[in-house]
């Protein structure tokens, strides 16, 4: 143990805590292009910060859309090397009028720290920087080889890290990833999750005539985009939840009985997550399944928005000339997100009626992926974990999905730690985002004694 | 005949253009607040406008919404009274990128006049204006009384002027009212209209969760707010157009034979309708229905837009709290609009999933109309129509709604002429809207006549 590192890492706590408030300052949101520079800055002011902590080599590595952020320190002969992985970018912000703070004035506020990107991901990557800090300013040195790579695409896609791992697998050699962008299954109760979902991100494009139409005069006659969609959407799931694909569920590998025993066991009530997390009068999804099943082995369809016609307050009696619908599907270990969107766009073609112009477009897709839990790393983890927290670590999955860790899997042969200080009631991607402040200490703690044993 | 008053038309047109331009440049989109004082504006401009051509009593009248503009002229003693109406106010201008000319900057193409408005309706308001000084000014009085009734709320349900006509019947005391929101059956066509659908728009909101939710999250447990609406869409509209809400059809009342043999005889071919006015690969509507039928005699249920969600570019992953549609009904002779909405209403409740929350509102309605063509008026419409454009009038329906219609009969004992002089391809509440610059001008001339041949 270097109780130094972790007794500086408390004695600068209120230091890094108003760093990590500037950093949340910036609004650095991906999908937008009005926030590119944004995005940018962020970038910079990460590389900026590993610099001045005494990482090396510290520069933006440009891509198609936003820079990734790289650094390193490799001067721990014979020890091994870990990629640090996080994400800069953030989620929109809307609906605005629901936050209770503004999304970019980071606001403390019952033990937490409220802001777009607060948990999701820049207070994880902050605390990633200053366990090294830690480590570094307290004695000189780290106890591992250490890349840093950041990317700050993640929330549209993650292309541009996925192409630079795809083809400089050299520049990032490395045993094994740390990745930081999950949470604690429950608060106190130290969490590493080794499964994630895939998913597929698509569009419906329905374009049904020349022009806007009146609703008067043509409606009898002409088709209506919107009700084209609403049949098909209809026609993708069902009301209880499954989805009605042909040839969907084929590649589902369930999980073990050892892991559904395991999932049984952790601290989980079905109604309380329906009110407190979800809010609402019922929760939905496949009979004969698990609310922890169903959001981490099954896989799911959404629809996130329909674009299109006339959204302002009043009337407008328009039949539009088309209309979108923003369709997501959540994948399951062994499903292929290639094959899940031609299944996909192959049925919607199908049962699409005559006479519309339909478009399925892929915008992006992410592998799913399965951690074996019996790695040294993932021991290293659970012992550093122990320490700072008191407890045993629980094995869990994530129904999110991080696309990256089935890329380093494939391109750099290493397996992921997923260690990450999130609760699962941190708004992520919704209004009033917040990250808890004990968890952002704690965190930075855990990952300077996750380095130290990983190193040891 | 008076050749003076129609020939005063002849020479003062050029100037009748440029001042319907002008008045086509104030953006008078009702539903949108932000051009609650260019509804105001464009009231004025009518309030005196017809006090410099020599109407009398010209007034705003207040209202909740935007005001009415009345006027009168009523000296010429033993002869019939007339209510002119028409509205001042336009549609919202989306998409606005499909505008080959601004819309509110009104441009000459083509033998038309491109402008929100042109047409629908500001500029056949502009005709019977032009009619009423042609007359004024060749002949010093007016060869039958008049009254005029401008409303500005035509596109958002027209609540003021139904309010005024139901509470103040004394003031708008006439024989029968002249409508002028119409259009002729094809390009050089006289037609007088005799059939009107109404209407009930609605929204349905849907509520599922207290927050916006990541999908990866709590995609499988969360209910999905457009799931639900797709899921209902899908059952108030079968895939054939027949609408599946039951008890809907009870009341209709089908045109009587003679009706649908003189629609047969109309010089109308579904072919070119659906290439050059729709623009669709195919047809839509219920079987057994000529597109006529459908679109004049048949009720439809129409998909407006669906807000809420994220419609931004990109992606987002969010399962939204909320969403909503607004679907409209076009309904048929002998339907009654709040039956209509109850039924809707009763059965969107039933069908909804359990466990979401579900509003179902009514944002105005009207009732839909069926003239007798035996009326005086009537006739003096088809002699003054026969004179100017020699050829004989043809009597049709339209699918669209003029609640007003419905509103001078049942309140004021007022049958309806409903002559108006758009085209089939305006593109009324569309980009691109128009007014044949033929027809305006024609059009002009008819009222004159009209006005001559109901006061003979």
């Amino acid at each position: 143990m270097s109780p130094s590192a972790v007794e500086f890492a408390r004695n600068n706590h209120p230091r890094f805590l108003n760093e990590l408030k500037d950093f949340l300052r910036i609004p650095s949101i991906s999908t937008l292009p009005e926030h590119k520079d944004d995005c940018r800055a962020a970038a910079g002011t990460l590389e900026a910060e590993l610099t001045r902590i005494g990482m090396e080599n510290g520069r933006l590595i440009e891509t198609e859309g936003h820079p990734l952020v790289y650094a390193d320190w490799l001067h721990a002969e014979g020890k091994p090397t870990v990629l640090v992985y996080g994400h800069y970018d953030v989620q929109p912000v809307d609906p605005i009028d629901e936050w209770l703070s503004p999304p970019f004035e980071p606001t403390e506020r019952n033990g937490n720290l409220y802001a777009r990107g607060a948990v999701d991901d820049k207070g994880q990557v902050w605390a990633q920087i200053k366990a090294l800090e830690s480590l570094l300013a307290s004695g000189g040195k780290l106890p591992l080889n250490v890349r840093v790579l950041f990317e700050g695409e993640e929330e549209v896609g993650g292309e541009g890290i996925a192409e630079y791992v795809a083809s400089k697998p050299d520049n990032l050699k490395a045993d094994f990833a740390l990745v930081s962008d999950t949470e604690l299954f429950a608060p106190g109760l130290p969490t590493l999750c080794v499964g994630l979902r895939g998913m597929i991100y698509t569009e419906i494009e329905v374009r049904t005539a020349k022009s806007d139409l009146h609703s008067g005069m043509y409606g009898g006659a002409a088709p209506n985009p919107f009700v084209t969609l609403a049949q098909i959407i209809a026609r993708l799931k069902d009301e209880e939840g499954h989805i009605l694909i042909p040839g969907f569920y084929d590649d589902v590998i369930p999980p073990s009985p050892e892991e559904l025993a395991a999932w049984r066991s952790l601290p989980f009530d079905e109604e309380e997550y329906r009110i407190k997390e979800v809010g609402s009068r019922k929760l939905v999804g496949e009979p004969g399944y698990s609310v922890l099943e169903r959001t981490w082995a099954r896989p799911t369809l959404e629809v996130h928005g329909m674009p299109g016609g006339f959204i302002g307050a009043g009337a407008k009696t328009v039949i539009p000339a088309k209309a979108l619908a923003k369709v997501s599907m959540r994948l399951v270990p062994n499903m292929v997100p290639a094959k899940a969107f031609q299944l996909y766009k192959k049925f919607v073609e199908e049962i699409a009626p005559d006479g519309v112009d339909i478009d399925v477009r892929l915008i992006h897709s992410g592998d799913p992926c399965l951690i074996p839990v019996d790695n040294p790393y993932i021991q290293a983890a659970t012992r550093a974990l122990h320490e700072v927290w008191g407890r045993d670590t629980v094995f869990i999955r994530s129904g999110g999905s991080i696309p990256i860790v089935g890329d380093f899997d494939r391109h750099l042969g290493q397996p992921s730690v997923m260690m990450g200080f999130g609760l699962p009631d941190d708004q992520i991607h919704a209004p009033n985002e917040k990250f808890h402040l004990k968890n952002f200490e704690l965190g930075i703690q855990s990952l300077v004694r996750f380095f130290e044993e990983a190193g040891a």
